[in-house]
């Protein structure tokens, strides 16, 4: 008999699929490069070529039993020590390799994570507007999500709306900075204070809250941003880690979880995630990726284009009259749809082919997203359909 | 806080660990290659060359936004096509690219293939002796274990055993051929036979039992023994395989699951596998691995060393006077201990440098299983120890 659950799952619509069969079949009719699909937050960089060349090399001059062998089930030593050794060096932290778990990029990282330092039961908490898969990530650990009500001001926490949901029911809070869908930079004032708030609830609760940080945007930052590392912060953090973004390997499902040395657990953390893959099924990423990004351990792809796509959107947003917060890094984009019904504003936007995101399902209604990985070209041939889309049907604005 | 579950699974002694620690340190002091190490099922021949070379070859001529992007969550459709399509030109199937989900090997497979046809609260069978990683992929599904006893005779399904358990509370049977630990091939008697079981109780229950075949030795097969293809038996089956085995990539993740597509439900069980993935966290193998094995859907690595290895112990271990089943494939062989406690008799063995696993872990007391995946020339080496110890510590022999 069928899982009924996992059955109902695949009868929910979703928007973002929708959307982006809109595109694709729209893509046949007219060019897939008159289509101006803002709709996947997909890399259009290519990996550093360094990359591709460290792979080559160490399948040109490693043994392949060495390559493809098991790894250790939390990763390989020298790879794990690499990749503490990094982080020490750029954010003054003091990990050891036993620090570092390997995972299936950000989506392994967070479900081992919450698993790891909750009960079933337990209540998690995550602010909108946030990434979607937030909920079967926190649900599938057997959690319940608690969700706090976006600051539509700054996007940074909403502070008051956070402590009123701040039970010790709650034994984690998951973050997301740089964040998607917003593309704003938690500052250090907010990180200090989610800090600050969550110690003063661990005492007064008598345990510690867990502080689970999401980021896979993490050097997706832009010029004169400051963005905090949240682990610097709080002792009890798990700073959960993707290489997709930053070098471009959405596909290779490489990340880690990197648990903050102060707390005394940490290591027991790292051992306890190694017991969770076994009942999840998922047992390490692929041996050649971990070698791989050992290689490039401080480098990035070409990153400065979802600047400067950024920049073009975000004057004409405010020149076309659209309320939006100007991102500190990733690649979106986060405007107030020009009417209360944002699903409504960008089923009117396909007919323009511009393909937009309304918020709704990031629980934000009223917004919507861009994600702007796309050509910088067609970011600005997508200017035009822009303004004609809102003088158009918004001839007021 | 620290779930309690998971923490507590760190505190148990896994005697694998501590065998595998001991020929370790064992190896420091006299040298690695005097310590006669049996106890882990690691390939110990490489991955074909032409795996290598296609690697590079993809790495060389491909886009690398094709290669590392993402892939969708359910497979790359063009090598779930192609997977399929090897499937149907050896086994005579009919699957389709929509039949095949691609998973982080065989864990993976199972992990997917278990929450798609249960419920929280079902019961799962499996037979003794098995792998024991089979206990925290069912439990991490929330099932029940079932444990038929063995049938030690042969290590074919003890039906008798077998049919006691299988009442309306289980809902899928996991099945190993060729088997871990035994080694031992179900024959087409067993495999019908337990077809014609599944049928007559899914009748009778009034819903279809699922098969779950766990297939990563399935290329492993020795010369003569014939091995039938579960899937093509029985409707309600749903085939997981790894290429860790064949390939002699373990570290790789990568296998799939490939649901019979004479059942009216097959492609809905592969969608529903890319639901259960967003709550595990597991989302597709590498993309680049996809790719890879796809160009050596056709090959093995030089599997002839197994048989070979095989041969020379079971005639040994027979002329020492041991009882055990030759074994048909894999590179496992499982014979009786000289004692009643296999743990006993496994620590003599260590005096001699000899690693053997009891199979108490197995779920068959008494038993112990040696993995023959070392070098020819290693074995033949092991045979003096194994003779020296049998003689000194079980002179009556």
């Amino acid at each position: 008999m069928l899982n009924a659950s996992y059955k109902d799952m695949l009868s929910k619509k979703s928007v973002i699929r929708e959307l982006s069969e809109f595109a694709n079949k729209r893509g046949e009719e007219i060019g897939y490069e008159n289509v101006f699909d803002y709709s996947l937050g997909n890399p259009s960089v290519p990996a550093p070529e360094k990359f591709t060349k460290a792979l080559i090399n160490i399948l040109e001059t490693k043994d392949p039993m060495e390559i493809h062998g098991y790894s250790p089930s939390l990763g390989i030593p020298s790879v794990k020590e690499a990749v503490a050794e990094s982080l020490n060096e750029r954010f003054g932290m003091n990990y050891e390799g036993k620090h570092i778990f390997m995972t299936s990029a950000a989506a392994g990282a967070i479900a081992h994570a919450l698993r790891a330092v909750t009960e079933p039961g337990d209540e998690v908490i995550i602010f909108a507007p946030y990434f979607p898969e937030y909920i079967p990530y926190i649900t599938g650990a057997g959690c319940k999500v608690r969700v706090v009500p976006a600051n539509t001001e700054d996007f940074q926490i909403n502070f008051e709306e956070f402590e009123k949901l701040l039970t010790p029911s709650v034994k984690a809070v998951l973050v997301n900075t740089p964040n998607n869908p917003t593309g704003v930079v938690y500052s250090t004032a907010t990180i200090k204070k989610l800090s600050s708030l969550l110690k003063e609830k661990s005492h007064e609760f008598g345990f510690n809250i867990y502080l689970i940080s999401d980021e896979p945007y993490r050097e997706i930052v832009f010029g004169g941003v400051e963005s905090p590392y949240v682990s610097a912060y709080y002792d009890y953090s798990i700073s959960c880690y993707s290489y997709s973004k930053s070098l471009s390997l959405p596909g290779e499902r490489i990340g880690y979880i990197a648990v903050n040395p102060a707390n005394p657990d940490a290591a027991t953390i790292v051992n306890m995630c190694g017991q969770i893959s076994r009942g999840t099924g998922h047992n390490c990423p692929s041996s050649l990726m971990q070698y791989g990004i050992t290689e490039v351990l401080y480098e990035t792809s070409d990153l400065s284009v979802y600047e400067k796509n950024m920049n073009i959107l975000y004057d004409e947003l405010v020149r076309l009259g659209f309320t939006v917060v100007k991102p500190g890094g990733t690649f979106y984009i986060f405007p107030k749809a020009l009417e209360d019904d944002a699903v409504a504003f960008c089923k009117k936007a396909l007919k323009y082919d511009l393909v937009l995101v309304p918020a709704d399902s990031f629980a934000c209604p009223g917004y919507f997203r861009m994600a702007y990985c796309i050509d910088t070209e067609k970011v600005e041939r997508s200017i035009e359909a822009l303004r004609t889309f809102v003088k158009s049907e918004y001839p007021a604005k």
